[in-house]
């Protein structure tokens, strides 16, 4: 039997024992070359893993979290569907965590989290969460995935959709419809995500020679209230012809107002929405949406952070990018 | 000092260590006669506690487990703020976990939970799941509290709404609307919500002199296709004039046949859900519900966890009931 140990191999190579025990078990974090000297090593020596430590690494809680601004939202539970559905075929379960875009809650959830409670963390951001701070802790010690809401500042694998791409089209589809007068309202406006849609939206508009007018915009956030009076104040006052609501959230306070305010849609305002909505083609009317492929993101995110947890490489700088899809309906014809 | 023990009083009690341990911390699972016959004899030889076996004892988690069929349901995702509401307000966290009405991965999570990851567990429970058999050690071990799907045999704290008087009411209603030829989606056989909601219609048919059909109604289960050629067949062979849907999934496959077989809603059928659904009010037509009051059932069940966490006595043979409301909209006008 052989008797050589970790920390005598991570002598002869002049390295921590942490690293030569992460090369043994082809971490990701490790090199390639760093791993082959290791490797070549432990062959030279006969170095046998001692099988109770090994158990005691592998000891795993066969958990993944789930962090999300809220379950309330047809996208969200499509995506922890998704991921549900990868993670039960690997015997993992999920736990669902869920912020309502507080970012001190994420940030709590975040800490407890560090205990090892679970093995992975898959994450969709908090609205008010401007930057990485507090997941820089979480990230160094346990797999992470952003999807859908990810931040530009930290070294993560994402999984995003293409909103710059679906907010261009969204705004062509009402051009094309006839209007020429297009309110956004501009959710997300902390995130990537937020900020690639509002980009969409102002490009198609130049091309299209139209300009843009900020007065047209109405920046929307966590306060309901405060988000329709906003709306029904750009619908009163400087009435356009049709609205991009860059998520669900804020389409039915559109229908409400315009109800409210006898404004016929789509004849008067034609309404596109971001939505994962399954009631979306049985509204008053049928609502035009730019429906995301939520269970999809979920599947690949939840394969992603299982390809991490068994340790193989995934090149974090490459983010995945999906297809959303606009749907037309009824609230938008011409 | 004091040096008496737990030990010692057991002894001199003739009890269990357990027993005197928790009648000490004011456990609601000890009699009040009991609890004075500790204190009593606790205070006469001068007991004190030790302290840091007393912070070990109460080293909680401080996180609450809530198990749900389905997030993607208006009325769990409303009871599961109810709840976060709550928690929040006690420093607790809500974990969530989703069974998709599987009973199989119910049990899993219970046993998974019975390790103490979490300190209450608030559950409502799978519509496949009809004995409490899974349940039994966790209700001997951590609090537990049921809330809208609850089982009979099992003594426990339990939230539910007046399921019987709200299928009664929402049957009357369709017959004051000129309904005679009244169809039921029967979901949740197994569980007591579905059952009363059942009885409820037979009853209110009974009380109208129109006599009970069982060819009116549709045992729905959850392969969603198969539910939607059951209520299909049902439209084309045996077309009722009034349906009640006894839970919200099944209400927008009714939207969908109607108009694939060209049936006006409400003119030749008028619908009833028992639906959470914020777009009831926007859907076309606009749909009649049984509404829940859902947050409130959340923050019910939540109250009712942290008392019982805190050692306080609640009385598990008293249910609590709260009321639905019937929201007459567009799918039943005459």
């Amino acid at each position: 039997m052989s008797s050589i140990t970790i920390k005598q191999l991570a002598y002869e190579l002049n390295l921590s024992a942490a690293t030569v025990s992460r090369a043994l078990s082809d971490s990701y974090e490790i090199s390639a070359a760093t791993k082959q000297k290791v490797w070549d090593l432990a062959k030279k020596l006969n170095y046998e893993p001692n099988p109770s430590a090994s158990t005691l690494r592998s000891h795993k809680s066969k958990t993944l979290a789930v962090i999300v601004p809220e379950i309330a939202n047809n996208f969200f539970s499509q995506a922890i569907n998704g991921i549900e559905e990868v993670s039960r075929q690997h015997g993992y379960h999920v736990l669902i965590y869920q912020t309502h875009d507080n970012s001190e809650t994420e940030a709590a959830f975040i800490k407890s989290l560090l205990s090892g409670r679970v093995d992975g963390v898959l994450i969709s951001v908090s609205s008010e969460t401007g930057n990485s701070n507090h997941f820089a802790d979480l990230n160094k010690n346990i797999p992470v995935v952003f999807f859908d809401r990810a931040l530009e500042d930290i070294d993560a694998v994402k999984i995003t959709t293409n909103d710059y791409e679906s907010a261009y089209l969204a705004t062509e589809h009402l051009i094309e419809c006839g209007c020429n007068k297009i309110g956004y309202l501009f959710a997300l406006n902390n995130l990537t995500a937020g900020k690639k849609r509002l980009s969409g939206y102002k490009d198609a508009l130049l091309s299209n020679n139209i300009a843009y007018n900020e007065n047209l915009v109405v920046i929307c956030g966590k306060e309901e209230s405060q988000n329709y009076s906003q709306i029904k104040d750009l619908l009163i006052t400087n009435r356009p012809d049709g609205i991009i609501s860059s998520i669900e959230e804020l389409v039915l306070p559109c229908y409400a107002i315009c109800r409210e305010l006898n404004i016929n849609i789509p004849d008067d305002l034609k309404i596109v929405s971001f939505s994962n909505l399954k009631t979306a083609p049985f509204l008053n009317p049928s609502l035009t949406t730019i429906t995301q492929p939520a269970f999809e993101i979920g599947e690949t995110a939840a394969t992603l952070i299982l390809k991490l947890l068994n340790n193989k490489q995934v090149d974090t700088g490459e983010d995945v990018v999906l297809k959303s899809a606009l749907i037309k309906r009824g609230s938008t014809a011409v």
